[in-house]
């Protein structure tokens, strides 16, 4: 059985998140998305709010669970005995990110691997701050998220 | 009759951005330079001073006016009837940030065309964050803005 | 009127060249499209063959021209009295050339200016070179080229 | 079962590959290192020798398999019921290249998912033609390569 | 006499700093350790602390001396008579805002070089801010930075 | 006495060349410009004619020498007892290349340095490779090269 951290703020979650999900799904037995807690930013939605949504979306699903952590993240895949991290990579930023978060995870725990994926080349303009910011400004963000995230964000943006 | 749209911060002008100006009224019949608006950012000089900076500059060409505005750019282009967008490519970091900006505003509304063009290579450096930085610090601007904006820079910063 | 240059090998012209073309024609009044004659190439069809080939696919529409060139491309956008050329833009390593040829293009003539536009998404991976290599390993490329392209390769690679 | 295949010149095998190698096997359950036939290009090792040198270094795990392939990668991969194919990301070029590759592969393909893994980060220098150069330059290549490896190249510059 | 002007954050110093100071050492005579006053940032370390914490690293070097400054870097670089201001360089991103940074400060002074140079690739991943967040989480920074540094970041974060 | 290394193709040499030189003499007390030999290469200038054509443009600097090598580079650098390897950058494809040469070379002898310096932002575009093609297509490379490689080329190229 090999498990799967896909971690992430999913702030909230989207149609790229789920493309990956998916391709996350073809190489692991069990993938588990895993809202982080970081209490210097300030997401749009609550923790709870994010994790509902996700749950909402893919819950069904009996090989994937959802939770949240703080902490290192190489000590929470240890803890959750994960055979790697999975992230997706769709740009030139995105890559030297991830690239520098991978080196330092490898460095302070080698036995998770890091593995990227691409997501489809429709989903490489997207990402959860660019689809918050649309719908701030009023535009239609209904094709870059699930239906139940896109109610959650009319209400939010008070629209 | 085509109008190309050239949106920003202007925070304030310099002359890396008349420098793109002047290279967009060779392809189009006007341009409408448009300062973005946007509540979530502190801009050092208001929408007003920087509208009144572009049009003691440029305002004298009857082919450029000046406007801002809120809201998607693609609903304001189409308002406008503008046949394109116009952006200044430097440097990486910039074309992706407007590589994804220009996927998403097609996604949102397909007539609507970006087009990137290149400053001189003497602006590779230049853009209004550095200037009010250098200005902050006591260094002399005067040859990267327009000497109405260095007035107006050494007043804000009380030199 | 403006007429605009969109030079390249074209060997042979794919779906991304035509879209790129549709958005040049939303710009320019006319497009000249522009096969760069390189006697240190070995391309895989001649230029006749690339010029009928652009011309079988394009031909009808009384705004596009075709045509070949060598020497810089710069005297022969003079020449044409054209105002544009027109380059598109994909990736990273496109970006760094493209910006070098345009700026030393800018250097030798600076009456001719280098506009850059995105193709769709969806044909960020394609290119000429990476179609004949499809291609050749015996690979189905008809959503990459126009049916009569698709053809002649076919004969060309002798399946 | 899950099988992964990495495809590659090996021209020759260097510590590089066998550091992704391990991390692949950490993820599937077999690799089969696959050595690409490519007529046009004219490597130092022959395809026999290239795939002895491997089959020397990683024969002896029964979870590897070494085989040699030509036509189009996925239509090998779905031949062999692969899951996956595996590749390092070292550098941004590596990543344009690749990016364009994965996204080509799955248009021609859906079923099978490229996955990116990093290696070691002493390996980012390291490659083939590199290993190739230095040695023809009577440089010391034994930290960079195995220890056959070494006497293989070694024999072939001719020291 | 050679002096060469190594300017940064240094909130706290790494190892990363170190290397790159001892390949400064074998260009330069002396170097000057210069800690940038930046008062719209909030530091981890006071001012006097980063400087305290570097002269108990390398104070005891007679080449090296320790020192903060405000205003313009090649202003203070010129007062210093420095011949070079020496910056890492480690990835793209780093590449893209040193190139930037060092064309600006040549416009302000023509007479000081920016030199690169490039850190043990060991240190690829490793900065200030991500040993502060690592530290933050209650993770072990000990072969990140100095003894000095560790002891001092633990009683920060209050471990 | 620090000595520094400028290795290079310099076929044939140009200004950016000379810029890079002049600042390269700022930070060294010598400069020893060495063609490199490269028999898999066909370069347009003998090697003989690459080192008179550089004599002639900085011959008449003492602490300029000219000379041409091959095998390793840090081979080379040591032999001659060289503090460091100069090399210019301009963009990001640069950037990636050196930096694998200076890590591969710093495996191969921990001794000598890389320092990389950035040429006026003028000469960004600028390279020997241009300089050939523009030439060899008539055009006009008066301002990119010294007047003596100016009338070397023209001779070369026939016209």
């Amino acid at each position: 059985m090999r498990l799967a951290i896909y971690p992430g703020s999913f702030d909230p979650i989207t149609n790229g998140h789920l493309d990956l999900l998916t391709r996350a799904l073809k190489l692991f037995d069990r993938v588990l998305i895993s809202v982080v807690r970081n209490p210097s930013k300030s997401p749009l939605f609550t923790e709870q709010e994010r994790i509902d949504l996700i749950r909402s979306v893919v819950g069904r699903n009996p090989r994937v669970t959802v939770d949240a952590f703080d902490g290192l993240l190489v000590d929470y895949a240890q803890a959750k005995k994960a055979t790697a991290i999975v992230r997706g990579l769709r740009a030139i930023s995105d890559f030297e990110y991830e690239l520098q978060m991978a080196l330092m995870n490898r460095k302070l725990n080698t036995s998770v691997e890091t593995v990227f994926l691409m997501p489809n080349e429709k989903y490489t303009y997207l990402n959860s701050s660019i689809v918050r910011e649309i719908a701030r400004l009023g535009g239609d963000v209904r094709s870059f998220v699930p239906a139940v995230v896109y109610r959650a964000l009319k209400r939010k943006v008070g629209q």
